[in-house]
């Protein structure tokens, strides 16, 4: 079931990214740990870069390392739409809960990321697939409407904008291809607690195809073709599970990107891939482990993962 | 990896089963109902004599109907272990929230069920595949007593076992092959939240084989071929999860029996036939759903639940 990319990084078309950049403070079960390198955008660009190029537009400020930029740049990065804008780099500050099954805002500082209104550099205008990060709704409205007919759209969302945006999102759904969104979020963007349900509902609002991720318990695709499972590869030692979510959908679009298709099967395989990718991440205080990892290292994980879900004989 | 059953329920090896037969009273989303036939041996036992012979060791009161028991009779399962003892029957009254996800107990009557000590018909003590409901971790280890060397025994227990009883049901870990519990228990039971680290502590103390319980995740199992994970089927429609758990740990047991082997791939196809067993279960009130379905309509589930688990390709 894991067809591998059959394209090698340099042959596979661009996946553009929009999406926080960030310095996270950490209160982990394991470590305390200040000043991280992280947001969205930062750790999809990381995942999806395993497997295709990828550009970024985001803002950073003047307190951001010219090293993480340049250490993106090297890995088929293109940081040329990283805006650097005066003023404090986006920041999150959060403490996770001792059995990392929830966490807790204690802080959020936008800074530079307040006034942000993404502009594409526009050699980034032909990019064919596209993850819409987890910003304000407009922004991804307004990244859209600067890309020329992509093939494939894929956003995320989080409650703050279902409860205080929800027209807006529902335009940004009506032109999104793939949802990539949490499972709480999923029934509150219903309003409907089954999930099977919730999702019919929600895809009847754009995305045809509608990926529920259910943290431990691993993710759900919702297409045509019915419902998909895959189960979440359990870890003997999770570390930090910020950003797993966002390598998830930045490995997923990288993989399909390297296949080439977006038929239903690609797809399910792309979420298998997905899966072993965000493993990664929380072994990791932030993207550490994350950006440490090859195609090998993924190729490994998958194996494990295919004992996980065959029954064989 | 649906292999179905091969024998014939005539040909399979009986299935012991010790557990609760119960009244219970519910109060669910879509319904209030009262005097529902239910407990962990009547839903287990409806379950496994779908796929093998079945025998129970209960007990019920005066006010039991004889009417179940001689439905259940049809159905290939020996009641000559069910003490009707004076009295009334073991009563739990319970309430689910609206999204079913949990539930409160409201009342426990243990009625007849305070002074049950399980005596088995000599008949019974030939059994090959033992299952040992969520009962009192001694009267677990009286039923034992009275089984000559049994191929398989499985067993279930609870938060109340757990912390009351650690002792006994230590002593009862060391004789069981196969343990189905949920996964707050196995949390509980390790005092270990990483759920891999859990199951290895738990393994550790007897149970070669762990079958842990998600509720609308699914189910795992551990074993000395590693992870398995199997989805819960997605129900448009979920009614009442009462007797879920066991039914879904009768439905293995018959399988088992059915297919007359332990290795790891039945083990696994069997996870698959208990989840689509399990899921009818879910699907009506009490037991009502499960005792209507046959053999064919587990067929059909099992089916939809394989496009869940395999991309093809």
């Amino acid at each position: 079931m894991t067809s591998y990319p059959t394209k090698n990084k340099e042959a596979a078309d661009p996946i553009l990214i929009v999406g926080s950049m960030a310095f996270d403070d950490l209160e982990l079960p394991s470590v305390n740990a200040k000043d991280v390198v992280g947001g969205a955008a930062t750790y999809a660009a990381y995942a999806a870069s395993l497997f295709a190029p990828v550009r970024i537009v985001a803002v950073v400020g003047e307190d951001f390392p010219n090293s993480v930029l340049e250490e993106l740049s090297e890995r088929d990065v293109d940081v040329s739409g990283v805006e650097r804008a005066k003023g404090k780099t986006f920041r999150w500050v959060g403490r996770y809960a001792q059995n990392l099954a929830s966490r807790e805002t204690l802080d959020t500082q936008l800074n530079v990321f307040a006034d942000f209104r993404p502009k594409l550099p526009p050699s980034y205008a032909d990019s064919p697939y596209v993850l819409l990060g987890n910003i304000q709704p407009q922004l991804q409205l307004d990244v859209l409407a600067q890309v020329k007919s992509p093939l494939l759209v894929a956003a995320d969302t989080m409650n703050f904008w279902i409860t205080g945006e929800r027209k807006k999102l529902t335009e940004v759904l009506s032109k999104v291809d793939l949802l990539v969104i949490n499972d709480e979020e999923l029934r509150e963007l219903a309003d409907i607690h089954n999930i099977r349900r919730a999702a019919a509902a929600v895809r009847a609002l754009g995305p045809k195809r509608l990926i529920v991720k259910r943290g431990e318990y691993g993710s759900m695709l919702f297409d045509d073709q019915g419902v998909f499972f895959m189960p979440a590869y359990p870890l003997e030692e999770e570390i930090d599970p910020t950003g797993a979510g966002d390598s998830f959908a930045g490995a997923l679009l990288g993989y399909l990107s390297a296949v080439g298709t977006l038929d239903g099967g690609a797809v399910r395989r792309g979420l298998a891939f997905a899966t072993a990718v965000a493993s990664f991440c929380v072994e990791g205080v932030g993207p550490a482990k994350l950006k440490a990892i090859q195609r090998a290292d993924v190729m490994m994980r998958l194996e494990a993962l295919k004992t996980l879900i065959h029954a064989g004989g």
